[in-house]
């Protein structure tokens, strides 16, 4: 293998139709060995609310209950899986859809319950890249959803980014690996509100200057130490871009 | 390979979880190649009840409408098929999820809509039985739900039972293949209520006079009808018993 993509894909993309079929159709169209990692989208809230499941708050984050775990594997590994894997099948690439469960793809650990218990929560501790790369070599894009396992039976809610960079890093064992985030900016801008300023490429050196100078605040701190860290690891670049540009080159390349 | 099992499961054993972690404990103790199919069991129905979801029925027989085909591929491809892949981890067996349209394992058509239109229902085309090779030969239990796809783009609710009869055929195209159904008896008996009056064995010939003789009757007719075809079609046998006879010999062989 020569190299393999790992694309992530948030719920902006999920939640808008027309956006979502022509970002299949493009990543069906990406050239070699590649991967999709989704996140949820706004279903499981409608859901939830629907079946008037009270959301608990901690500190300004949910807590995954029960009702709530099932309400997402539901989901995110039930409905938005299947139909990104049937819709990529349309398109004449040879998805399939993976929990951490399926083949141990992903082995998490329940997040301590101190100082704050937030439920069925994990955090990734393994990828198994042998099953990775068994399915890639045999032509097949695996597409995960953040739903994981403990190999005792529990599943466990992940965050999306980490389960992409998780997946990159396993990947970057079969081969050299480029991970990228897809959501709804051109990529990490100087000015969050002007498209133009958009900043090419961030490096470990830029970015302390790039923090230091509130230039990368809020949401996008965790984004891009994520993907410093991933690069840290072996990751050969991580790009932040918007998800119509998967196919060109607009965005923020973090090496 | 030696030879492959296909066991199939119904709602009778996912809707209880004492029987369920037996059975998932005899399966995953299964030796050799096996694949698991899955039917529904009664949370899609309670979950249209609670979003008060209309259900539609033509000739006592529902309509799997949007709304419907949203909710079974939740529950049957996201929560039963995680729970079930993650349950049977957690007892040593690598299982692995897949509906038909994950690494296109199963083709569906939907079914034609005169005389009537029963909504997103499919027949089974086909099977992949290069894809069920490379997971069987990797040492991977695929674990099926009964949700496929027709290779546009299109999810399919089909029926368990002819699922598992398909994709036991696909299997034997591997390797000899046994087809287990599991339900809530101990097999086709004489006298429906006295569980002593098993009958051993059925063949082609044996049937047309258990059936002429009203022995197999209503429900049971399609099952054995089932299975004589997959018995004619290349499946080394079929065994219809109690999923809590998974293990042992007590059930009614078709062959």
């Amino acid at each position: 293998m020569e190299k393999i993509t790992v694309v992530k894909i948030g719920g902006n993309v999920i939640d808008d139709p027309a956006a979502l079929r022509g970002f299949l159709a493009d990543f069906a169209s990406l050239p070699g060995a590649k991967i999709l990692v989704h996140g949820g989208g706004k279903l499981a809230t409608r859901l939830a609310q629907k079946l008037e499941l009270q959301v608990q708050m901690v500190d300004g984050r949910r807590i995954t209950d029960k009702g709530t775990l099932d309400i997402v594997t539901m989901v995110y590994a039930g409905l938005v899986n299947k139909q990104l894997v049937a819709g990529l099948q349309a398109a004449g690439c040879n998805a399939l859809g993976l929990s951490g469960a399926d083949g141990n793809a992903v082995m998490a650990r329940r997040r301590a319950p101190e100082p704050i218990d937030y439920g069925f929560v994990g955090d990734i501790e393994s990828v198994n890249h042998t099953l990775l790369g068994e399915l890639l070599g045999a032509g097949v894009t695996p597409v995960f959803c953040a739903i994981m396992h403990d190999g005792q039976g529990t599943l466990l809610n992940c965050n999306a980014d980490s389960v992409a960079s998780s997946v990159a890093l396993g990947a970057a064992r079969i081969a050299p690996t480029e991970l990228v985030f897809c959501f709804e900016k051109s990529g990490v801008l100087r000015d969050p509100e002007d498209e133009t300023t958009l900043i090419r490429e961030i490096t470990a050196e830029s970015y302390a200057a790039l923090k230091a100078g509130g230039i990368v605040s809020k949401g996008m701190i965790p984004k891009v130490e994520n993907a410093l860290k991933a690069v840290a690891n072996g990751v050969r670049s991580v790009t932040i871009k918007h998800s119509e540009n998967l196919l060109n080159d607009t965005g923020t390349v973090i090496r």
